[in-house]
């Protein structure tokens, strides 16, 4: 069975397009109803697929819990996703109406397709089908389907928190990731985390003429500039002593999973733009992305930036700066060892301000454990080839909160096409993934009732 | 005779009141009466008390020509000076209104009063009053008075050109410099040259996101600050290759002149507002905004500049950079150099695109010469003490006109006090300035009457 041969049923390409005309946008208030409309709906859905549902107010937009039968000596999944989806605008730029569900050359197009209803939704008909040919599940099953997740996920750490019985489970799934290629299964098994720090230096107590005083004082976007070069060694390599201590370094079998991912230089060309690739020496593009720390600018501001000449020494120059960590870095150690390396190298003519920003920590699962090992069958076994193992460079900041607060490992299962244009116009889900979201939900199951639940 | 000792005449203060109650603002369209009004009344001073003269209509605001007596065999001066003004904002800050000339503890507060008014009528009233009680002047004097000053001279270099006969003269003299410390005599002797050059920097054909591309392509923000840390080396040198070939040493007698102005460090951090002075060893604070070359950043863009954080990795980044020149170097070889430099040094994975912006040559002339000797003998028999020979870091673009249309080195005689305010609110002329600068033209004719005319 591989992905090319599924088209869903027409009866759950009806329900998928009911779910995708509430304009649920978390973030615009006046959809308020949308949102309420919307939870109900899929409330609705899982009590009359035999779920047990409850939705679960939060100061923001509630929250839903189901949960299939449980039953005591077998795992227990939690599926996670979110019904609230990214706001519309530029609307003109939409073929279709971004709520009236429209196929195309067998897509999806609507708001939410992609991100985050047509997977969350694939899962729960999935359960829902087995659940109603069967009689049972293979393994104990619940969903979470949180209405914050376009607004940060504001207060699912809290239902996280109360909550942590009805939640408790051996694993978690989401379905929220991109498929390294059309059709190309992909399970992600690490994200790298965050850290934010801004500086602010600051020379003259005002902007000075540089003719009159250019020579007297240090400008500021000159000791910005070289404070911000020694970030990097000649390989590219991040200069700030200690930085790397807790990098753990890439195994084998990682590398040898990189190098097989389908995704070339050319195609990381095209997808930035940029002239040529460039990084740390001694890896890989992909690698670079998802296993090494980076120190990216993400902002500069210093002096006139208008059009023309203003012959100014500037009083103050500043630099926005994120880095993202791996495995075993933490935000806070990061951030210790740059502050005190820019502080070692600030020349005195200068006063330097550091403002420390959000941190977030990197995320790694084993593949190669039970868990990820059902993941990869399951994935196998729908789409008709072994899925590349994933290392993704951004952070989701939600997946290292079911580690600290369910104690769970998360499977990240890619359903997103890399053309679905999530959070852009023209939004889309092929059907043929939706089909296959459905069939890798029991396949999962399936998968996971191999393992035996721990503590059992 | 020293300038404590000297106050000017009520008549010639009322005169100067009179002067400066026109809004001669020369960047204001509405006020182009104003400047004619203004042009006007000097034109009739100048017919009143002796000289011809001539207004000279310009595609802009006028200017005057005038003269004194003309003899053969004896040296001929051109006095320079400007009638227009800066704008008045904001004028809330002023004591007294702008354009009412006020005198308050010995100073006239006034729009103009230092910036040039007080100045230029200071030499007219000077030979106004020697050519009523002698009927004649030591040396042919002529007067150039423009509206355009402060609007970039825009039409001065045609009048150069257009009315080089009448405008023909051995030296040139201005007051429209400052005096290093209130009451000190002050010939400058040299200004910087300037030339610009913006770089732009493109790496991405879009701001990336930089958890999902960071580490794959290289930033252009890191690019830019790289190349700008490249700017100096460990001394605060500039280390462009070929940069300083043109650059004259400064003179063992320059150094001593530099050890003797009355400026000393705390009066520059005071002035600056650093917190420490800095730039390239081996020369004193003063040496380096007069005598060395600088490159000094103006401005730096760059991604995102608002409140909080975005993980962008920024398309472009851009650097604005003015050179301060000094003697011999030239806009074109500097910029040659330097465009050379960031070439040889961008990495091939971000485009880089340089736009060369204006440029001036610096300026010097030899105050030891007998032009710079007889200047220095004025200052100090008005003043009481030796001039200070000072090389200054601006840029006064006329100034090189004067050599390269007339023919003639430029005598900078300083009467604006340092807390004069030119360009700000209470601007303003102390009175015993005003004095001294009739009294110094007196004396200037004088002395120059001693050198020997060039070609006579």
């Amino acid at each position: 069975m591989t992905v090319s041969h599924l088209l869903p049923s027409a009866a759950s390409v009806d329900r998928l397009c009911e779910f995708l005309r509430f304009r649920s946008i978390s973030t615009q208030s006046h959809h308020a109803s949308d949102m309420q409309a919307c939870v109900k709906w899929l409330h609705r859905l899982l009590r009359s697929s035999g779920f047990t549902s409850e939705i679960v107010e939060t100061p923001g937009h509630p929250a839903l819990l189901a949960a299939g039968p449980q039953r005591p000596g077998r795992p227990t999944v939690l599926i996670y996703g979110h019904y609230d989806v990214q706001p519309v605008d530029p609307v003109a730029q939409w073929t279709s109406p971004p709520f009236e569900p429209t196929i195309r050359q067998e897509r999806l197009y609507a708001r939410g397709a992609t991100d985050n209803k047509g997977q969350i939704l694939a899962h729960i008909l999935g359960a829902a089908d087995l659940l109603r040919d069967e009689g049972d599940l293979p393994v104990n099953v619940k969903f979470l389907v949180e209405g914050e997740e376009e607004i940060g996920s504001t207060h699912l750490a809290d239902v996280l928190r109360h909550r942590a019985e009805a939640l408790r489970c051996d694993v978690v799934a989401v379905s929220d990731t991109g498929m390294v290629r059309h059709g190309w299964p992909t399970l992600t098994y690490s994200l790298r985390g965050i850290a934010a720090l801004e500086l602010h230096l600051t020379g003259p107590d005002r902007d000075l003429h540089s003719g009159i005083f250019g020579g007297a004082v240090r400008n500021p976007a000159d000791a910005l500039a070289r404070l911000l070069a020694s970030l990097h060694d000649a390989e590219g390599r991040i200069a700030v002593a200690g930085f790397h201590d807790d990098v753990v370094p890439l195994a084998d079998w990682e590398r040898e999973a990189f190098a097989e991912l389908p995704v070339t230089d050319d195609d990381l060309l095209a997808l930035t733009g940029a002239p040529a690739l460039d990084g740390e020496r001694g890896f890989s593009a992909l690698e670079r992305i998802g296993a090494r720390p980076t120190a990216e600018i993400n902002g500069l501001t210093s002096g006139y930036q208008g059009e023309g000449t203003k012959t100014v020494l500037p009083a103050t120059a500043s630099a926005k700066l994120t880095f993202r960590l791996v495995p075993n870095q933490t935000p806070a150690k990061v951030l210790a060892a740059v502050m005190r390396h820019f502080e070692e190298r600030c020349p005195g003519s200068v006063r330097l301000t550091m403002v420390p920003g959000h941190g977030g920590l990197p995320y790694i699962m084993d593949p190669r454990g039970p868990w990820g090992m059902a993941a990869r069958r399951a994935l196998e076994d729908v789409f008709g080839r072994a899925p590349a193992l994933l290392r993704e460079g951004g952070s989701i900041p939600i997946v290292q909160a079911f580690r600290d607060l369910l104690g769970a490992d998360t499977l990240l299962l890619a359903l997103a096409s890399p053309d679905a244009n999530a959070h852009a116009p023209d939004e889309n889900f092929p059907l043929e993934n939706f089909a296959a979201g459905q069939a890798l939900h029991r396949a999962l199951l399936r998968e996971i009732a191999k393992v035996p639940a721990v503590g059992a």
